[in-house]
């Protein structure tokens, strides 16, 4: 089972016990260079998340959970009250280095509320326990994408090709992925297909990073160009595609990456199913559909300046969503950890959040 | 009409008389800086085709024309047999400097019969003569370009928004280009709308010539990544798609640069009409349909290494075709010098090429 973990290091880790540290792939230096950034203090975790060394919501989550850790476990001399303080001053500060990171504050909250609900004054003990719940963080994301993996890998034959978009990769939680992990499973059991990875203008996350963690996982990775994803449709090398989804409307419209939307159409063009693998935990009950999710636009350099080159006019407006939505109706299926959404309605995405109550 | 011509110097031309010189817009500078480029010998051509600072078929050709003229007007003492031997050298050589150039090959073969066709042994007056076509080359391609936007303005209203894909544009051409023709002689007529310009993965033609022409010439111009047309185009902001074309078949079908199919498919699911603009020399009567056409794939490190940057896996596999092929089906109309094809079909195609024997 350890595709991931025998040719990539993991994503993000906890190393040694409560005086240990946080190692995690600099994702800033890939595809070039494999470099782990170590971590000792809960401003190099605050940086990396700022900085994108660390990125992909899940990952994002794991690196401020332990974060708190390195943050309060010099700690010594507080008294309970005094160490919950600190704690909540080290859970704001973290929360700042990403300020629309919903699986951030997720984790740093329930790293209060572990501290909050631990039944005793031994400060230590509380440490301790502080370190586990981190790790549980990660195990638990870890354990999601495996059974995402597993409710997805009859979708890949030997033989297929596989259409996907940006990185909702290894690198993007603690490891497997989500629109990947069906793909490591399906290469675990021994099946031999080849991905086509979207190079995902403008930040590249599919050339620079799901490129990089297939081929070093052993995987037949192609790299293409955006625009080149109709032509390769249309060429009939492509059997599935596969995205991640950022958030899931209780209707199954799926706000993604840019680019997303334009592929789903593409699929369905050619009679391509098209997949969303995501956690539940992206399904928004409340978000009626896709229309009132609201789509941030990026800053225009991203486009102009990329890779620190001038390649459009210094003042040119630009067009710059950083995701699209896909209707329900276009989307064959939704992986998730508790099994697949299919079809995609509302009818059948209610099923999946009320057959385990969370 | 001299909306180009009065904010962007022209793309190529001759100044002066025979014994004056080529000035082009080096489009290697592009977008940053506007350098012009004065060629006073044929190898100085040859190095601007060779390095792209001329690019565009059209505007090749016209390089190559004036390229033979710089070549041979310093023949002295030479009779007719001499000059015409030395003429065929200076071409042979301007020809290996783009190997695929069909219309540089035009171009060539139009200054050797132009040479062989003239009655008198008077080599000074065959150079005046040869100066004289080159510059015909020139002024019937303007001429062209100007009659594509004659037929094709009314295309665009006011407040329009019009999506176009990579550069056929001034640029590529004498002046006005053949999928920017429409909209620079819509501007000149005073109707002011949104040009909407996929930056065009992997060379961004889009973002770093058909943006910067469009914005010197005062037309609103906004640039977006190639995956973001699906987006754009669900907003209801575009009213037409116009995009130029390498060849077309007999059928109608399209190839023009990779991701034109893939807008064309979007354009449909969202109702918009799809135009390309070309000249009927574009017009490939042999070859009856889109899939006889070869598709050049070209190298890799194009997508690998944009922008002088390792963006992707120095090893990786990729996908890199040049062109992909539109069907006929797909497109409301092909806008020629001649007037609309409209629907496209074999019929109508065959019928424009008729209507004027060339």
């Amino acid at each position: 089972m350890s595709v991931v973990a025998g040719a990539v290091p993991r994503t993000i880790e906890w190393v040694g016990g409560l005086d240990g540290h946080v190692s995690m792939i600099d994702q800033t230096r890939l595809p070039v260079d494999l470099v782990m950034l170590q971590c000792r203090d809960a401003k190099t975790i605050w940086d990396a998340i700022r900085r994108l060394s660390v990125r992909g919501a899940p990952a994002i989550g794991i690196a401020g959970a332990m974060g708190v850790v390195l943050g309060v476990r010099d700690d010594s001399g507080k008294d309970r009250e005094g160490f919950l303080q600190h704690l909540d001053e080290v859970c704001d500060y973290l929360a700042s280095s990403r300020p629309t990171g919903v699986n951030l504050f997720g984790a740093l909250e329930r790293m209060r509320g572990c501290a909050r609900s631990f039944e005793s004054n031994d400060v230590e003990a509380l440490k301790a326990a502080l370190l586990d719940e981190a790790r549980l963080i990660r195990d638990e994301d870890a354990a999601m994408c495996r059974e995402i993996g597993r409710h997805g890998e009859s979708l890949i034959e030997s033989g297929a090709g596989v259409l996907t978009h940006c990185n909702a990769g290894s690198l993007a939680t603690a490891e497997y992925g989500t629109a990947t992990a069906p793909m490591y499973t399906a290469h675990a059991a021994g099946r031999r297909f080849r991905v086509y990875a979207d190079e995902t203008r403008p930040l590249l996350q599919g050339s620079r990073l799901t490129a990089w963690e297939l081929q070093r996982a052993g995987i037949d990775v192609t790299v293409l160009c955006d625009n080149m994803a109709g032509a390769l449709l249309r060429s009939g090398k492509v059997n599935v595609v596969i995205t991640g989804a950022d958030r899931i409307a209780a209707n199954g419209d799926v706000a993604n990456k840019i680019g997303t939307y334009g592929l789903a159409v593409l699929a369905k063009e050619h009679d391509v199913p098209f997949y969303v693998a995501a956690p539940t935990t992206t399904l928004d009950p409340d978000t009626p559909d896709g229309s009132t999710i609201p789509i941030e636009e990026r800053d225009p350099d991203e486009i102009r300046c990329g890779f620190g080159k001038q390649t459009a006019p210094p003042d040119v407006a630009c067009y710059c969503p950083a995701f699209d939505v896909t209707p329900a109706k276009l989307i064959a299926g939704i992986i998730t950890e508790r099994g697949l959404i299919q079809p995609v309605n509302e009818r059948c995405v209610a099923e999946i959040l009320g057959a385990c109550p969370s």
